[in-house]
C-alpha cells in the first residue's frame, strides 16, 4: 500500500475514528486504525466492537492495499510532522513508514487481516435530522443516564420513532431527561436503546454548526449513523425500556416561573459549600414573590433571594440535589423556565409549554 | 472589620496572594489568606514560611480590623459571585459574611492573630529591572533546575551581580542555563542562590506586558521583590553555588549555525519515539551540508536531514536526551543558533556571540 495524503486531512480524519479506539483493551488490533486504499478511495476504520467508524479519506493511492497503524502513535506523528503531504506505504508485514519533506518515519503495524469489519448496516429507511439537533439532543439528556451501572438500560438512551415525533429519554435513578423533535416527515416506528457512549462520541464528531444531515438507520441490533463521508455503527442495548409515561403527571400544586440564569448561577454558588462526598440538599422555599434558596453544610452557609416572574398555587418548601438541578438548567435555551411542584415528596418539573423538553428531578428529605 | 471591594479588584488580589498558600500542610493557617484593614489601607497577605506575598487592596473600610479565610474556598466563593460590590465583614471569633448583591455566604474564618508576619526586609540598595525582563529571565533558566533534589542548591537559581552585569544560572547535574541581563545602572556584588519555587511563582504574578519596574532587594537571608502595590519576600538558600566557570571552556572543535525552527521542530518529533522511561539519544550526524538527525527506538526509527546554514572544524557524531535541547531550544528567542562541540564526551555549548545565554548539554553514550 501507498498512499499520500495532505497533513490536515489525515488529521481531521485520524479525529473522526479513533474516537471509536478504546482507551483500554487486552486486543491489540483494537488500537488500530485500519487504512485501505483500493477501487480508488481511501478509508480509515476504527472499531472496538460495539461501536464502528469509518470515514473516507481524500489523497492520492499510488498502490493499493492496507494496513493497521497503532492509532494514538500514528495520530501524534501526523501532528508533529511539518504541514505538508505525506506518504504512508506499507509492506504486506505490517511495516509502515511515514515519509514527509525530509523527515521519514519507521513504524510496525499490525496484521490488518485481524481487523474486524464493521457490521454491515442496510440503508433503507433513513430517519434524518440536522447534525446539529442531533449533537443538541444528545448533549441534552446523556447527563443522566447511569454510564456504570448494572442495569444495562440506565447506560444508554431510549430512542423513540412514532410518526413525526422522536423522543430522546435518559434516566439515572434519580432524574429522567426527555426531549422531544418533530421530525420533518413521518418515519416507521422505532423503540431501541443506544448505548451512552456511541452517543457521546458522536457528539464530538458532529459538526455543530453545520444544518447538513445525518441518517439515522435502524434494524434489530445496530443503529447506523451516516453524515459526510463517515459512517457510525453502534449495537443497540437489549431489553425493554423503562416505562416512564406513568411518572409523568401532569398535575401541579404550585407552579414558577423564573430566570433560568438568576436560578442557575445561584445554585452554583451554592455547590461552593457542597463536598462531594456530603449530600447536603439546596433548600427552596417557594413563596408568592420570591424563592429564598438555602444551603447549610461543614464549610458555610449560603442564603439568597431570587425574585420569581410568576408563582401560581401554594407555598412550598422543598430540598434538592443542586448537581441535578444545574445539570438540567445548563442544557436549557429558554431565558425564562417554569417549574411544576406536587409537594415537597414529589418530583419536580422543568418543562416548556409544548414539551420539547422535560426534566424530571426527585426532591431529597432536608429534615 | 468591615469593608467593600469589587468584585473583579478581589479576584485579582486573590490571584496574586493565593501563590505563596501551600498545596499541602499540616498547619491551617497558612492554608489562609490575611486581610488587614488598617490605617485606610486593605490588605491581602499570605505566607507559607519560606515565601511570604502582600499586596495592597482597593476598596472601602466601613470598619478596621483583620480576619483569616481559608484561601481556596474564599476564592471560588467570590469567583462564583455576580459582578457587583463584595461586602466582606469579620467577627472576633474569626466568623466572615461575604455579601453580593442577594447572595450571602457565612464561613468560618481562622484566628487572624495565629498568622505569622512576613520578614521585615530593609527597602535600601535596590536593584532595578522591568517586570518583562524578570520574567523572562526566570522562565529561560527554571526548567534546569532539579526541584527535587537533595542538594537544596540546585533546587535553587543563583543571582550574581557584579557592577552592571547580572547572571542568573541554574543546573542540574546534565546541563547548565546562564542568561545574563546588563543592568540600567552598577550594583553592589550580590552572589545569593533563590529558591526555584519562589521564582516559579513570581514569574506567573509578574506582568509580561509590562515595563513597569521590579525593585529587587537582597540581606542575607531573603530577597524582596517589589512591584506594583505587591511585595514578594523568600528565603535564601544557604550555602555556596557550585563553580561553573572552570566548565565554561571556549575552545570549541565544530561549530554549527543552523534554523533554531527547524532544529527544535525535527528534535520534537523524535520524541514521539521516546518514552518517558527508555533513554534513548537522538543522535546528530554533524556534516558540512547538513546535520543528519536519527532517533531508534522499541516504537521506531526516525531519520532526517537538518541543512545548516553553516558549518566550521571537524564532522561529528553525537547523541543528546532529545529533552534537555527542546528545553533549551524553546526559551531561545533567536532565529538561528550557534552549536559549539569539542568532542562526542565533551558537553555541548549553545550561545550567541555576547553570551547573553549560554546552555551546556552533557552528551550521552549512543553505543
Amino acid at each position: 500500500m501507498k498512499l499520500i495524503c495532505s497533513k490536515s486531512e489525515l488529521i481531521k480524519k485520524i479525529g473522526i475514528v479513533i474516537k471509536a479506539v478504546p482507551s483500554k483493551t487486552t486486543m491489540p488490533i483494537l488500537e488500530c486504525i485500519l487504512i485501505k486504499a483500493q477501487a480508488g478511495e481511501i478509508s480509515f476504520t476504527a472499531n472496538d466492537m460495539e461501536l464502528g467508524i469509518e470515514t473516507k479519506v481524500e489523497g492520492v493511492i499510488l498502490e493499493d492495499g492496507k494496513a493497521a497503524l497503532e492509532a494514538k502513535l500514528f495520530s501524534d506523528i501526523v501532528r508533529k510532522l511539518p504541514d505538508a503531504d505525506v506518504e504512508i506505504e506499507a509492506d504486506s508485514a505490517g511495516r509502515a513508514v511515514i515519509t514527509c519533506e525530509r523527515s521519514v518515519f519507521r513504524i510496525a503495524g499490525r496484521d490488518p487481516d485481524e481487523f474486524s469489519a464493521i457490521p454491515v448496516v442496510e440503508k433503507e429507511f433513513p430517519v434524518t435530522v440536522s447534525q446539529l439537533t442531533l449533537r443538541d439532543v444528545i448533549q441534552q439528556t446523556i447527563f443522566s443516564i447511569a454510564p456504570n451501572d448494572t442495569n444495562k438500560m440506565m447506560t444508554g438512551e431510549l430512542f423513540e420513532i412514532e410518526n413525526d415525533r422522536w423522543k430522546v429519554v435518559s434516566l439515572d435513578g434519580h432524574r429522567i431527561s426527555i426531549r422531544q423533535v418533530q421530525l420533518r416527515e413521518p418515519a416507521d416506528p422505532v423503540k431501541v436503546i443506544v448505548p451512552g457512549k456511541t452517543l457521546s462520541e458522536i457528539a464530538k464528531i458532529l459538526d455543530g454548526d453545520s444544518q447538513d444531515d445525518v441518517m439515522m438507520y435502524f434494524t434489530k441490533n445496530h443503529v447506523m449513523f451516516e453524515f459526510g463521508k463517515t459512517i457510525v455503527v453502534s449495537r443497540l442495548i437489549e431489553g425493554n425500556y423503562f416505562r416512564i409515561d406513568q411518572m409523568l403527571t401532569t398535575d401541579h400544586m404550585t407552579k414558577v416561573t423564573i430566570s433560568k440564569r438568576e436560578l442557575l448561577d445561584c445554585i452554583d454558588r451554592a455547590t461552593l459549600l457542597v463536598k462531594e462526598s456530603d449530600k447536603k440538599p439546596i433548600i427552596m422555599n417557594i413563596k408568592d414573590e420570591s424563592i429564598e434558596m438555602k444551603i447549610d453544610s461543614q464549610i458555610g452557609s449560603m442564603d439568597e433571594e431570587l425574585a420569581v416572574e410568576e408563582k401560581e398555587g401554594r407555598d412550598l418548601m422543598i430540598g434538592f440535589n443542586p448537581r441535578y438541578l444545574i445539570d438540567a438548567l445548563r442544557v436549557i435555551d429558554d431565558e425564562t423556565v417554569g417549574l411544576y411542584f406536587v409537594n415537597s415528596k414529589a418530583p419536580c418539573f422543568i418543562r416548556d409549554e409544548k414539551l420539547s423538553y422535560i426534566y424530571l428531578i426527585l426532591p431529597v428529605n432536608f429534615v
